[in-house]
């Protein structure tokens, strides 16, 4: 997902959980090093698939943990980079799970493995597999990264067990989206809108926006009631991202997003466009289209006009919207501190901002 | 692996170990019904494949908590389901890079994935790639599994770090092992003798003994001398079982240990039989019959029978022997208690005696 609207709303550095990060990676790297050579290369693309990404989920936490009070930003960067660590492990399997080889134009885990493989003679689906075997390792080692950063952040034992709850709590929700997804993919009805926005959430809402919050607010030693508010608006504000995230696969600014407009449609990817498209006369005229894997540019503007025509585009935009607004609903009800509210609000209005 | 002997060997019973992964899998796979039925089946699934296990670990944990006059049952029980449900996640994940579907005759969760899919009327490519989907989000829950359980045991924030690091260490030396396997399996020459078994004791042995024996150890509160001599038995002994199966792979007894002796043949294994065969006159006899797809029980037979003229099959039983021989002295040099020397020293046969 691109994020840079809303990293530019966040107003926290995550230069503190970069910190963490590469102190983990050194380490890490320098015992695989005494291993095998081979080890010390995993770590290190492990590591540079990790320093790509916007550090989105610690900037989650640490706005939440700074602005409910909390100081102790050696603890908060530790629990920031336990989730980034999660996101690279699960978008390292996520990747062997949908056979992708590349990430936002780089190869990624399994691309480099299998370029490395092909290279050096192996046969294309002979490298291929070999890459996803790497990756499906090297998930594990982030994963494995995650629970070891999250456990190494300086509080008492309660809190830390709590931590460790929510990390847990994420990776089962994460699985669960993941698992349903794949069954999307794979059987030929279109699912509805609601168990859209219900994957969709479970897959990346959860560990991307509700756990990162409510981990910094309990590090922060947070009234139930704030966890409670920052939880409902993470989850709400994590829904209308991924239905955002939906509209722009379609109809966004390639460019800015760095996202093409056709993947979507030619993968046949149940989106709640389409699984609102898909309960419309016009979806007739466009069914055989969605999905198509030789889909042409031209194919591609007249699943977009279909798609505006039957209505899905405005409801969807309706829908992004209206999930916005119980998240900044679960804001006002008064828990929150108002500098937080204040410092939450921008990423509202970055998250709609994006499609208009 | 097969265990038997070692099972029989061992005096500790893994009942508690049992209620704690009962309980795991009840509470997982009713949070999962909640979110939805392909997960909780997942979840079904997942404590199937756990439960056929022999407890190995686990019994190595509570074999050195007990042996050392530990006395919170639960507790060490904790930490001997956390060692259960790494290896569950170790081996769905190394049945996804071995494209394996079936393990002990029985579909595991890639194989089981795959045969639901392909009978709703899926291609064997794309059933069996769906099943290796699944196996990587099981794994994944499995793998999480193990940190939760550990960090669930009832003990002191310090004994507790101190576990969570030797379960990391353990992942770490897993993984280092199984990249290493997958580089000898895909590249055409023969490993030495030290290489292969550097990596099987990474891949295996560091998970399988010399961890779950040093976690009970710290449990139990040993001083340091005990933790480091259960270490050096357990990376001992794990070695000598590795050489140990290498043999049996090829001149077991099939119906004992429920591992055929063709396969390993069949599929060019790098063991430490082949590499120090690799070494001798003799192997360029069998070179072109080692990892032929096509090979006849006749051909093996000419394997088998090369292997002993060239000294292979001595060489290798008595590198088990050696092994084995360092694990008795890293008991005996003074600081295990007698009545714990007193329960590994059979394991010590148990583990020659699957040869004999």
């Amino acid at each position: 997902m691109n994020a840079n609207n809303i990293v530019d709303a966040t107003t926290r550095s995550p230069a503190r959980v970069d910190e963490v990060l590469d102190r983990f990676f050194s380490l890490s790297t320098t015992r695989a090093a005494t291993l095998a050579p081979a080890y010390e290369a995993l770590w290190k693309t492990l590591r540079s698939n990790t320093n790509g990404g916007k550090r989105f989920r610690p900037r989650m936490v640490m706005t939440a943990y700074e602005g409910l009070g909390g100081e102790d930003l050696a603890a908060a960067a530790h629990v920031g980079a336990s989730f980034e660590l999660l996101h690279t492990a699960l978008i390292v399997h996520d990747d062997v799970i949908d056979r992708d080889f590349v990430r936002r134009g780089i190869p990624n885990v399994s691309g480099s493995y299998r370029d490395i493989a092909h290279t050096a003679g192996l046969s294309i689906p002979t490298a291929e597999h070999r890459g996803m075997s790497v990756a499906v390792i090297a998930g594990d080692l982030a994963l494995t990264g995650a629970f070891r950063l999250m456990g190494l952040a300086e509080t008492n034992s309660a809190t830390r067990a709590r931590l460790l709850n929510i990390l847990d709590d994420a990776v089962f929700a994460s699985a669960a989206g993941e698992l349903i997804d794949v069954d999307f993919s794979l059987y030929s009805g279109v699912p509805s809108v609601e168990e859209i926005v219900d994957m969709e959430r479970l897959k990346t809402a959860v560990y991307s926006f509700e756990a990162p919050l409510q981990a910094g607010a309990v590090l922060a030693g947070a009234p139930e009631s704030v966890i409670s508010a920052l939880g409902k608006f993470g989850r709400e504000i994590g829904i209308a991202y991924q239905i955002v995230d939906d509209l722009l696969g379609v109809f966004g600014d390639e460019h800015a997003t760095g996202k093409t407009t056709i993947g979507d449609i030619r993968e046949g990817k149940r989106t709640t466009l389409i699984a609102y498209a898909s309960t419309r006369p016009e979806w007739s005229a466009i069914s055989h289209l969605v999905g198509k894997s030789s889909l042409t540019p031209a194919e591609a503007q007249i699943v977009r006009t279909e798609l505006e025509a039957c209505g899905a585009k405005d409801f969807t935009e309706r829908l992004a919207g209206e999930h916005a607004d119980r998240a900044v609903a679960a804001l006002a009800d008064g828990n929150v501190p108002q500098r937080l509210v204040d410092e939450l609000t921008p990423i509202v209005a970055a998250v709609l901002e994006r499609v208009r």
